[in-house]
C-alpha cells in the first residue's frame, strides 16, 4: 500500500515536474523569440516594452495569486518542509491551493526572467503531494478518496513527505540519486533504512517517467522545449583529464566559493529581514515590491549587453553564429551580421540556457572579462533580492548560475596553463557556490554529477566541496536554516551546543505542571485546555484507583478534544469497561491533516456536562518515554532527535514517598507544542 | 583532529588500495603472461602445471597465514564489521595482524585465480586502519602514538570505523561516493550528518589521492599494471539511448537476478555451514579444503576452454586479435592463428578483465552461447564454493562477473530487439544479481554508476535493482546478515518483530537482578563480577546516605574492574569526596582498544582487601536511559537501535511504597553484553 503511494507520488511529481519546464520553455522561449524578432528589426524600444511589459505581468499574476490564494507558496518551500519534518507544522503549507499556486506561480516567476530557480519549488511541490495524497485528499475541497485514507500517523505521514521531497529534486533536476541524497542530508530530521529504499523507489519512478517523457518530447511534439529536456546541463566530453597541476585552482575555486556562499546567505539574510518589515505593511506593499525587482531586473537584462562590445562570430564554431530564432551561445542583440554580443548570450536569456552556455566546451575565447565580471555582479545581486519576493521562487538555479560564472572567470584567468577546459571550471565554480551556501556534501555532488552527466569530475567536485563548505562553515549557517529562522521557525537541531551539559532536563520542564486524573471531570480538562497551550497531558491514578499515586501514561490534546466532541460523559467516577474505544471509530484518533484540528474554544459545553466525567485510561498511551529530573539536558535532547519524540516526561528523582501526588511535569523541547 | 584522523585513514586505504590492486594485475598477469606464452609454444601441460601449481601455492599461502597468524581475517570481513557497528565485539578484528593478514592474504588469495573478490577485504582493511589509528596504533606490538591517543570512547570509536569502511569501498571501487553510501546503507547501525560529511572527506582524499597514483601509472612505471587502472569498467559510450522497447527485458533481467540472488544466498548460506563443520576439525582440514578448492578451480579455467570451439577474428575487431601477450577481448589459448577461443577470454582471465570483456560494447557476435552459458554455471558455484575458504577472501566481483555473464546472454538472446548494446546489458546483469544478492539500493546504484562511468544507464540501473531486490526480499535476507547468522553474531535488527508488541521489557529483563550500593563493599563487588557476566550494573543509594531508596546511576563492569585494580579502597563507608575522579588519569576509564580490557579473574585481593569499601558515585554514570516496566519491547527496541545505547535499565511502576529496596532490574538487549 505504501509502495503504491510511492508510485503515485513519483508519477504525479514527475508529470509536474515535467510540465512545468514544458511551460516555462515555451513561455520564456516565446517572450525571447519575440524580442529577439524585434530585435532583428532593429525596432529596440519595441522589444524592451514587449519585454519588460510580459515580465512585469508574469510576476504581477504569480505574486498576486501567491498573496491572494496561498501566502504559505511564497518562497523556495525547501525551509517549511524541512521544519516539518523536524516536527514543526507551519498553516497551510500542504493544502491542495498551496500545491496549485505553487506550481502556476513557479511557473509563471521562472519565465519573467527574474532570477528565480524552480528546484525549491518543486521539492514544496512533491512534498504537498505526498502529504495530499497521505492523508488522502483534500478536505477543505471534498476531494478525499476512502482508500487512501490508511496513514494517519505522524511518521508515515512525515516519511510520504521526506519522499516526495526526494522526489521534487528527483524531477526539478532529473537527479533522482541525488534526490534521495538531498531529501537524506538536508531535509529529515529522522531516518530509517527502509525509507532509504523507499525514497529511491519514488525517485526510480521519477526517473523513468521523466526519461519516457523525454523520449516523446525528442519526437519534436513540445513546442519550444529544448533538445537538453530538463535542466540537464552535459558537459559529457571524452577527454578530461587533469593532473596535480589542475589542483591548486580547484582550491583556489573552492576558497572562493565559501567566501561568496557565506557573503550571499549573509546578504539574502539581511535583505529577508528587510523585506519582512516591507511585506508586514499589507499585501499592496509586497506585490509593489515584486512588480519593483521584476521591472528593475528587465531594465538590467535588456540595457547591461548594450555595454559589451560586439565580437566578431568565430570561424571554428559548432553552431551557427549568430543564433537567430532559437537559444543557443551566440546572441545577435544589437550587433551587425557576423557578430555576436557575448554578455547577451549570458544575461538576455533564460537560466538555464545561461548555465548551458557556460558549462559549454571548445568555447574557451567566446566570452570578454568583462561580460563574465558584469554578468557574476549582476546574477549574485538580483539572486539575492529576487529571494525574498512573495512569489513561489527557488534558489538552486541562480546560485549554479552565479557559481559558473566566476567559476569560468577563473578558468580564464589560468588559461592555458590548464588542461581543464573553461566549461570544466564553470563546473567546478558553480560546484563551489552551491557549497558555499547550501553547505551540503554528498547530495550536492551527486546532483551535480547527475546535472553535468560527467563522473571523471568526481574528485575534484568532491575536494571543491569540502572546501567551500569548510571556509563557509566558519562564517555562518546553511542558506535554509537562515531561511527558517527569519521565518521564526523553531527548529530543533541535532547539534548538541556546550551549555546544555550542564543543564538538566529539570531545568527547562515548561511549567506550569497540568495533569489530569484516570477519570477526570469534563470541566477541569476544558479549563486546562482553555488556559494552557501545552500538546500532551501526564494522566495519574490516583487511590482509590491505584495504591499509591502512579504515572498512568501521556494524552494528547487532539485526542482530548476529540473525546470531548463526542461528548460520551459519565456522569460517576467509575472505570468504564475497556471496550469504550470501540465505540470510536480508529479514524477520529488518527493524525488531522495539517492545520485541520479542531480548536478547544470552538466547543460548548453545559453546566451538566461539565460536571461529568470522561475515562481517559483507554484513550492514553500508556507507555510513553520518560526521563529522571537530573538526566542531562545534551542526552534528552538525543532522545528526543534520534527517536523523533515529540513529547517527553520527566520524572522526579525520588517518588511517592515525599508527596502523595508524583510531581511528574511535562517537559517539551519543540517549541510548537 | 578528527579530521586529521580521517585524512590519514584516506591516505593510508587508498594506499594499500593501490597497492594491492598493483600487486595482483601484477601477480596474476606475469602467471597469465607465462602460462600463455608456453601456449603458444604449445606446451599445454606444462603450461597446466606451471598455472596450477602457482595458483596452489598462492592459495596455500593465504590459507596458512590465515589459519595460523590471524584467524579473524577469513572471509570478506564486512559481516565482522557491520557487526562491530551494531555493538557486537568480536575477538581480534581489528588488531595489527589481522590487518596485515588481510592484506597479504588478499592479495595471494585474488591473484591465485579463485573466485573471490578485493572489495570486501578492502572495507575490512579500512575499518582496521581506522580502528588503529583511533586507539592510537597496537598495543601488542608497542607501537603506540601518544598523540594519537584521544579518541577513547565507543561512538568515536564507530565513527572512525564508519569512515574507514567507507574509504574502503571508496579504494576497491574507486567509488568514492558509492562507498559513503555503502557504509550507510549496509554497514552502520548509527548514524548522525555529521558522520555523513566526515565520511565524505575521508572518501575524497581516497579519491583524490588514487587519482594522483594514476596519473603516476599512466607513465608506465607499474609494471603490468593496465590503463584502466584499479577496476574501472568504463563502458563510456557517446550514444546510450533507450526507448521503451528496453524496459521488458531490463524488467525480466530484475526478476532473473532477483531468483539468482536468492538462490545463491541460499546456496552459499548452506555450504557455508558445512564448510563450518569441516573447518571445526582442525586447521589441517581447514587449508586441506582451501587447496581442493583451488586445484579444481585451475582444473576448471584450463579445462573448459577446450570445450569451446575456435571462433574466426572478426575483420573489423578494434584490438589485435587474438590478444598476444596481454590481457585483452580475444584469447588465443589452443586455438590456430587468427583464431581466438571465446571462453578463454572469459575464463582463463583474471575476473576483472573477464568483466571488462563482457562490459564492452562492439563486441556482439565475440561470444557464442554455449561459452556464455558455461561461464555462468562456472562463476556462479565457483564463487558459492570459493566464498568459505580461510582466506581474506570478498564477494563482489565475483558476483558482478556472474550477474554480467547472464545479463549479457540476456542481450544475445535479445539480440536486434534492442538499442542497447551488449556490454550494457551485461551490466544490468550485474546490477540485478548485485541486487539480488546484496540487496541495497541506493549505494549499489551509484557503486555501479561509478564503476561503469555511464550516468545515462540509471533509470534502467534503478528499476533493476528495485526489482531484484524486491523479488529475492521475498525469499531470504541480505548476503552479509546470512553469514552473519552462520557466524553467530547476535546482530540488534532495527525491524521490529509483530511479537514484541505483546511483550513488555519486563518480561525479557536479565536476571538475577544484581544492584550494588553506592558504597559498596569490595568484596561483594569481586563476588558479583566473577558470579555473572553482566557488563554493567545498577547503583542504589539507600538509607543512610539518602532519605529513601533511590537509583544513582549505572556502573560500567570495565569501570570496576579498572578501580579494583587501582586498589584505591576505602576503610569505611563515608563518602569520599567528588575529588576522587582526579586521582585517576582520564585514560584509564577511556574505552579499551577492542578485546584488550583486563579480566576480573586475573585479579587477586587479600582477605584485608575484600573487607573494604569502595565509593562507586564518582565513576556511576547518574543520569542513564531508564524505562518502566510496562513499556513495550517494540518501543524499547527502537530506543535501543536509534540512541545506540548498550544497556538500559528497567524501573518498576510502582516504586519505593511496598518494599524497601527499589526493584530496579538490569535489562539488555545487546547479547553481548
Amino acid at each position: 500500500m505504501k509502495w503504491l503511494l510511492c508510485f503515485f507520488i513519483g508519477l504525479i511529481v514527475s508529470l509536474i515536474g515535467f510540465f512545468n519546464n514544458l511551460a516555462v520553455e515555451n513561455i520564456a522561449g516565446l517572450k525571447f523569440v519575440v524580442t529577439s524578432n524585434m530585435m532583428l528589426a532593429r525596432r529596440f524600444g519595441m522589444a524592451f516594452l514587449v519585454f519588460s511589459v510580459s515580465n512585469l505581468i508574469l510576476t504581477l499574476f504569480a505574486s498576486i495569486i501567491t498573496a491572494f490564494i496561498a501566502p504559505a507558496a511564497a518562497g523556495s518551500g525547501i525551509p517549511e518542509v524541512k521544519a516539518y519534518l523536524n516536527g514543526v507544522d507551519a498553516p497551510g503549507i500542504f493544502s491542495l491551493r498551496t500545491l496549485i499556486v505553487k506550481i502556476i506561480g513557479s511557473i509563471s516567476a521562472v519565465s519573467s526572467s527574474l532570477f528565480v530557480g524552480k528546484a525549491g519549488p518543486m521539492v514544496h511541490t512533491g512534498a504537498c503531494v505526498a502529504a495530499l495524497l497521505g492523508q488522502g485528499g483534500s478536505k477543505r475541497f471534498r476531494l478525499t478518496w476512502r482508500w487512501l485514507c490508511f496513514f494517519k500517523n505522524d511518521r508515515d505521514r512525515r516519511d510520504l513527505v521526506t519522499c516526495g521531497s526526494a522526489a521534487g529534486i528527483a524531477a526539478g533536476f532529473r537527479a533522482p540519486v541525488g534526490g534521495v541524497l538531498f531529501a537524506l542530508e538536508e531535509m529529515a530530521s529522522w531516518w530509517r533504512s527502509v525509507l532509504l529504499w523507499r525514497s529511491f523507489f519514488t525517485t526510480a519512478v521519477v526517473a523513468i517517467v521523466l526519461r519516457a517523457l523525454i523520449d516523446f518530447c525528442l519526437s519534436g511534439k513540445c513546442g519550444l522545449f529544448g533538445k537538453g529536456g530538463l535542466i540537464m546541463f552535459d558537459v559529457y566530453s571524452a577527454s578530461v583529464t587533469y593532473h596535480l597541476t589542475d589542483v591548486p585552482p580547484a582550491l583556489a575555486l573552492g576558497v572562493i566559493g565559501g567566501i561568496f556562499g557565506s557573503l550571499f546567505n549573509f546578504l539574502l539574510d539581511k535583505v529577508l529581514r528587510i523585506y519582512n518589515l516591507i511585506n508586514e505593511k499589507g499585501i499592496v506593499y509586497k506585490i509593489s515590491l515584486a512588480c519593483a525587482i521584476s521591472v528593475s531586473t528587465s531594465c538590467l537584462l535588456f540595457g547591461l549587453p548594450w555595454l559589451a562590445s560586439c565580437q566578431p562570430c568565430p570561424s571554428d564554431a559548432s553552431e551557427s553564429c549568430p543564433t537567430i530564432g532559437r537559444s543557443g551561445n551566440f546572441k545577435k542583440f544589437q550587433c551587425p551580421p557576423g557578430h555576436y554580443n557575448d554578455l547577451a548570450s549570458l544575461i538576455f536569456n533564460t537560466n538555464d540556457d545561461a548555465v548551458r552556455n557556460l558549462f559549454s566546451k571548445n568555447t574557451n575565447s567566446e566570452f570578454q572579462y568583462s561580460s563574465i565580471l558584469i554578468f557574476f555582479v549582476t546574477c549574485f545581486f538580483l539572486t539575492i533580492f529576487s529571494c525574498g519576493i512573495v512569489a513561489p521562487v527557488g534558489l538552486f538555479v541562480p546560485v549554479i548560475v552565479t557559481g559558473a560564472s566566476y567559476g569560468r572567470f577563473v578558468g580564464m584567468l589560468v588559461g592555458s596553463h590548464s588542461s581543464l577546459n573553461h566549461g570544466l571550471y564553470a563546473v567546478l565554480g558553480a560546484a563551489s557556490f552551491l557549497g558555499g551556501s547550501m553547505r551540503m556534501t554528498v547530495s550536492l555532488c551527486v546532483i551535480i554529477l547527475e546535472l553535468t552527466n560527467n563522473l571523471l569530475l568526481l574528485p575534484l567536485i568532491m575536494l571543491v566541496l569540502l572546501i567551500s563548505k569548510t571556509v563557509a562553515d566558519a562564517f555562518n549557517g546553511n542558506i535554509f536554516d537562515l531561511i527558517m529562522k527569519a521565518k521564526g521557525f523553531p527548529y530543533l537541531e541535532t547539534h548538541v551546543e556546550p551549555y546544555m551539559r550542564q543543564l538538566t532536563v529539570g531545568d527547562v520542564v515548561t511549567g506550569p505542571l497540568q495533569v489530569f486524573q484516570g477519570i477526570e471531570k469534563v470541566g477541569n480538562i476544558v479549563h486546562v485546555l482553555r488556559t494552557t497551550r501545552h500538546n500532551g497531558f501526564p494522566v495519574i491514578d490516583e487511590p482509590p484507583l491505584s495504591e499509591s499515586p502512579v504515572l498512568y501514561g501521556l494524552i494528547l490534546r487532539a485526542n482530548l478534544i476529540e473525546l470531548l466532541k463526542k461528548k460520551a460523559f459519565m456522569s460517576a467516577t467509575v472505570p468504564t469497561s475497556i471496550d469504550a474505544l470501540k465505540l470510536f471509530p480508529a479514524g477520529d484518533f488518527a493524525e488531522r491533516g495539517s492545520g485541520n484540528g479542531d480548536r478547544i474554544e470552538e466547543l460548548r459545553f453545559t453546566e451538566e456536562e461539565m460536571g461529568m466525567f470522561l475515562d481517559l485510561h483507554p484513550f492514553t498511551n500508556a507507555s510513553p518515554y520518560t526521563v529522571v529530573e537530573t538526566m542531562s539536558l545534551a542526552k534528552a535532547l538525543i532522545l528526543f532527535r534520534d527517536v523523533g519524540l515529540r513529547h517527553l516526561m520527566v520524572m522526579p528523582k525520588i517518588s511517592g514517598v515525599r508527596t502523595s501526588v508524583p510531581s511528574v511535569s511535562f517537559f517539551k523541547i519543540l517549541p510548537v507544542d
